[in-house]
């Protein structure tokens, strides 16, 4: 080449060899108390006094069922939309092909869900915030430094600005360690998208008095306990760059691509947005949206309050569903190295199909009917003695958009009986290595099993011993 | 854990640290002559007598227009169909937010283009095929070994059976090399995906006379010449484990994954599937369905004929460019490491909004209109001087959908004053290392870019001298 610049810009290693080191030194390097962080979080809620009560949806402010699709939307043409969907499906968890009309969220936008990580005497600490959202059955949790939309943080509501979002929007000399598009719950939102973030900074953060700075170790502490980690937290938590430690597995890591590619490329979900109006089998009160089955889901609307003049107030739907749900990887060890088994799920609201999901993903009263394919591992989750069971902890999922959304989470280790080296079909065993590569990318491992990965990666459970 | 297993499985390298060694040898391991291959091709052109003619649609057997939404279909329902898209989109092309409606093929099938690979005397070579497609200028060229839609390989034509599909639908006892779901040109197809996959086997391959074996190196003499190798060889070949050899580039892989990240998230495409008969500004008359600005492209009907007995004959539908494009890669290196310049594409059938193209991909005659933005480095590439040029040659896209759709391929080495380190809004360097990276995994990097990586995978072009 002829022409060389005359300032060479120098070149950068392609990846930070001590990336993964360093979140396992945060995971390590201390012992793990924050016992204290429960009471920091129901003292923010003392604090601003919150209060969530059931209104009907005529109390709603600024929204209203559309004349015309019978949608429920804001004024503002923001935040999201509750509309309808329907759905041609084949594949777990539908037995065979179906067709179904639902209500399913709407929301285009990209959300960040973004956590600042900073080195405090050569550990890293994730700066955590006590947030209230009115879904959450306590209310407040704890959550990413940022967990905003765009409606958000571009100020549709009337609000305060959205705190440290500009490591997350302009990172700029600071390091970004990750950031992943990842799928919500593709039952209940149609093709949700948010930024999974974690960046690093070597600024002075002024510390804001809901936010604290805890080791990756403390969060873990935290994970084992109920309703204490949101949900956005823990999506975040599971894309962690630690490294993929196994160098060995049941299978290669291009058997499980071919397995996951034709899984994909088996499996037929066509979903098209319909008018709200349009969804036979639910009916509409003043209250709720319900199934006329009753099962599943249904929409209410909510008024939130508090008796702190900084705190804001609003009125929002939220989606509740009706029961409590089970969330579980089935684990065995081979040689020694752990693994766990997923499958393959179909979500209607998925943008590519099918992702990954943990072993058991249901809610047991809805096992047995409405063309739901039983896991044959829900009996083993269901009725694990304690000794088996490796996790377990209930967690709420995004307190923003569903009421009272509660999963039982767990980690249940089985023998070769129980679960073969072979397992049932769409099934597969990957070790924890594996699904980290895996959860780089988008669209390939849905939100319940990314939980539990969370709580793998922050050392709540330990799977080597 | 108390039950272990009595048998215990035995583990297995999670990736094969010889597979890009492998590969590399097959580009290294002897002169690439493969010099005969043009005359095979046009051989086996002439043996089978193969004639396109141009018909009208009413001559087309088993395909009609819809009576109702005037969509162009088999009567089996399989194949394809042509059916209208409705497109909101903003962000490259794009100059402004801006709103169509066109035709575009719909093929929810997931085909298998995937290539056999063996070793002989040590070194891996792969299994090619000389196929005819109807749309390609010179009917024959050098396909993967297997190139299959499920309405092919599961027979609606009546017709001979794939051959070799067996190592790719059930690998089996082969190792599988890669397989990965990748994108079709999102103009012309609506979320189209293939699957790319190269399969090894040991067993002994009865060579059949359309097949032939050929190392990498010459399959990448033969992409040095024009109409050789056809597309779907190339994104296979684009797909290729070989090593990512670059340990440092101008910008971290996390970097370039959050840079991706946030023009996904920033882009806008919306696209809705509506009768062909409401594509308002094309027209039908008997022979074609055109543009009335007369751009783009036209829809058209062919009958394809052999002389010889065993081959096939058939009509079928064709979309037709109007003009040949430009495809082009503009390269630097940086610290002597060979950079390439991407560029966010969003294409209206893309299935996640956008995806990373090469520096330049348009029809220069269509570069200064119908709100298309005119891509910065256009004149650079058209006018490089023969000395900058590192590589040239112009392929076809798939000839079983397009019709004479012809681009050039260009890689074009600039200086830092034509294409400075921190280049314009939408581009990004990358290194061919990063981005075979990220086309292990779908949806990233769309097919014209996968083109230009085959080239440079199997050394057609050096980027290195």
């Amino acid at each position: 080449m002829r022409a060389h610049s005359t300032v060479a810009p120098s070149l950068v290693p392609r990846t930070d060899p001590h990336a993964a080191r360093r979140i396992l030194e945060s995971l390590t390097a201390r012992p793990a108390l924050a016992a204290d962080v429960p009471d920091w979080l129901a003292d923010h809620a003392r604090r601003h006094t919150f209060r969530v009560e059931r209104v009907p949806f005529e109390a709603l402010d600024h929204w209203h069922f559309d004349a015309v699709t019978g949608n429920l939307r804001h004024r503002s043409g923001r935040f999201f939309t509750v509309e309808g969907l329907h759905v041609e499906a084949e594949g777990p968890p539908v037995a065979a092909p179906r067709t179904w009309r639902q209500p399913i969220i709407v929301q285009p936008e990209v959300g960040i869900l973004g956590i600042l990580a900073k080195e405090f005497d050569g550990v890293l600490h994730f700066l955590m915030q006590a947030k209230m959202e009115p879904g959450n059955p306590n209310l407040v949790q704890l959550s990413p430094t940022v967990q905003a939309t765009r409606s958000n943080y571009s100020r549709v509501h009337a609000g305060a600005g959205v705190r440290y979002l500009e490591y997350f929007r302009s990172p700029g000399h600071n390091t970004v360690m990750v950031d992943v598009l990842q799928s919500e719950q593709g039952a209940w939102f149609y093709r949700k998208v948010n930024r999974n973030m974690i960046v690093e900074t070597r600024d002075d953060v002024p510390l804001h008095e809901d936010f604290r700075w805890l080791t990756l170790a403390e969060i873990g502490a935290l994970l084992r306990r109920d309703l204490v980690v949101n949900m956005d937290a823990r999506t975040v938590l599971a894309c962690a760059p630690l490294a993929g430690d196994e160098s060995a597995a049941l299978h290669r890591d291009a058997d499980l691509m071919s397995w996951f590619v034709a899984e994909r490329s088996g499996h037929r979900l066509v979903a098209r947005l319909i008018p709200l109006a349009d969804t036979t089998d639910w009916t509409r009160d003043d209250t709720t949206i319900r199934h006329v089955p009753d099962r599943h889901f249904q929409v209410v609307a909510v008024r939130v309050e508090a008796g702190s003049r900084e705190a804001p107030r609003w009125t929002q739907p939220l989606l509740e569903p009706l029961d409590r749900g089970v969330v579980a990887f089935v684990m065995r060890r081979f040689s020694g190295v752990p693994h766990l088994l997923v499958t393959v799920r179909v979500e209607a609201g998925f943008l590519n199909t099918v992702e990954l999901g943990p072993t058991v993903q249901c809610v047991p009263r809805d096992a047995d009917g409405s063309g739901v394919l039983r896991s044959p591992f829900l009996d083993l989750v269901l009725h694990a003695p304690a000794d088996r069971i490796r996790y377990s902890a209930t967690h709420s999922e995004e307190g923003g958009r569903f009421l009272n959304a509660e999963n039982r989470y767990l980690i249940v280790e089985a023998d070769a009986t129980e679960a073969p080296a072979r397992p049932p079909a769409h099934h597969f065993w990957v070790t924890p290595g594996q699904l980290r590569s895996l959860v780089r990318h988008g669209n390939y491992v849905n939100m319940q099993a990314r939980s539990l990965l969370a709580a793998i990666n922050s050392g709540a459970v330990d799977l080597q011993n």
